[in-house]
């Protein structure tokens, strides 16, 4: 199988790229280094069944002649802020729902009908189901990022039906892990080594989330689509669990060996269009024979250690 | 009121902007003529509280220009092709999502807050629970049209949440009426002058479907409209029945005095992509006191009747 990987320089298509490469297949990463890293790719780059092409995916030309010969689509390249949507509208329509319309376009000129999307529980708006169902009701979109990826998921069933696609729309919840390069983790460690003796949080605190691992999203990943043909089948990504905020506070401050003085800007959410409670629903990929390795807070502590022995990444832009 | 109407010229924006204008509103129609027409809005034109504004909503400079000093924005211009969206997929992104976030950038700009946006029940895809209400469970899109709607939506409830806009999304089944352009009753109309000895019928002509006079539409997006304040809401706009195909083929053969051997192309729906039940629970407008006064055969025979007083219309490009 030859791959293509969009954001293949980014947390999770690189990992993903690895995964591929480790498993057999041939890949091909493309990525504009907008927020992905060579670094990531460091690896990659030394085996011969590896191309990496820099390109944006808003260049359709350009994204077309790079997936020439591929099998498979998976389309990872995306701006994944989901906080800062109402500062610059515009990037969440191109960079995610443009962007997946030519990477549906490219797949088209070069006849190949297999896709993985990555898309995000954040589609679920506000839902007020769960743990959340795939098929939970019609929600209301609460940020332009999930608006661009639900337009996303749109386009890709539409393709299913009108063009015989076929593949996997993944709803994740926030990923850990190595090459982890923005988040809640991240944010807390930066303001700890600048100043351990306090720490602000967005929010009451008491906002309940789910994470998954890497590692095992990337098994769910690559499990589910080996066992999807002729459909478009969507997949919640997430564990069996969630979290509090100050859960994952605790764990960090132990592991740093620190004891802040906590304030919180309060409300029960952390910005306009955080969502409270995410609890994804996971039964349908379980159902495949998948399970996480790795329970949150597992997650959160290698996270951690990963930042611990990367603080480069403290500076990057994301 | 200072009203915006895009799509002005086309089939429900004029009639929605006689019925405005004759409410005492002003009004703006904004229109590229793509499929609009000037003859819809020739009566407008005579009234002093109306101005016409021909621009394409892809010019986001002109349709910001052009939308200043308005109160609510009535977003009706679409590309509202949606048997055709394989041929063109672009049009669908361009014309309904793309289009959608421009409108909304402009009301931005302007400082307007209050939208009504003509969606569609397509956006339902290819829907389990009859009648449909609009939370049914989350739904695949089967074409081009619904996704760019979908899109559409998505964006309007994120800037609800971000920006703080209201206002109401409407999901129309096919409307029919004085103004109609395009449809099955155009098309059956225009092959029966053309040979009333037979009629060819996509599908086994037992797709069951529901419609709406456009009067009766028009009467439910003024009240929602008037009813919704600080929130996004989103209504079904259908009749409280359905027929088949069958049934309007007799209907309008009747009115006609025809008898055409009748030729089905066979299976259960029109074209990929077509549905084959579509029936929307209106519970939600009739809540707020909305009942619609004509039987859809009422309807569809209105439509034959103005198409029999305007067969220039058969001649439409759309």
């Amino acid at each position: 199988m030859k791959a293509f990987v969009t954001g293949g320089a980014g947390f999770i298509g690189s990992s993903l790229v690895d995964r591929l490469l480790a498993d057999g297949h041939d890949v091909v990463a493309y990525d504009n280094f907008s927020t992905g890293r060579r670094e990531f790719v460091n690896a990659a780059l030394a085996h011969p069944r590896f191309t990496l092409v820099e390109g944006d995916t808003l260049n359709l030309p350009a994204l077309t002649a790079a997936m020439a010969g591929c099998d498979v689509v998976f389309h990872l390249a995306a701006n994944a802020d989901v906080r800062f949507g109402t500062e610059h509208p515009k990037k969440d329509l191109e960079q995610n729902t443009i962007a997946t319309f030519h990477v549906l376009e490219a797949m088209r000129a070069n006849g190949i009908k297999r896709i993985a999307f990555a898309s995000t529980g954040s589609v679920y708006g506000e839902a007020y189901v769960f743990p959340t169902p795939e098929d939970a009701p019609f929600p209301l979109q609460t940020s332009l990022y999930g608006a661009s990826k639900l337009a996303g998921e749109g386009l890709i069933t539409a393709y299913g039906s009108g063009f015989g696609f076929e593949g996997c729309i993944f709803r994740f919840v926030s990923i850990l892990g190595e090459r982890y390069t923005h988040g809640h983790v991240l944010d807390f460690y930066r303001n700890l080594r600048q100043d351990s003796t306090r720490l602000t949080v967005l929010g009451n605190g008491k906002q309940r989330k789910s994470y998954l691992y890497i590692g095992d999203c990337l098994d769910a990943m690559v499990l589910a689509m080996e066992k999807t043909r002729r459909t478009i089948e969507i997949y919640n990504l997430g564990t069996s669990e969630y979290v509090e905020v100050n859960d994952s506070i605790g764990w960090i401050c132990e592991q740093l060996g620190v004891t802040p003085a906590i304030a919180y800007t309060g409300g029960d959410r952390g910005w306009v269009g955080d969502n409270p409670f995410i609890f994804l629903d996971n039964a349908k990929i379980r159902a495949l024979g998948w399970t996480p390795k790795l329970t949150i807070r597992d997650g959160v502590l290698r996270t951690l250690e990963y930042l611990q022995r990367n603080p480069a990444l403290l500076e990057a832009r994301a």
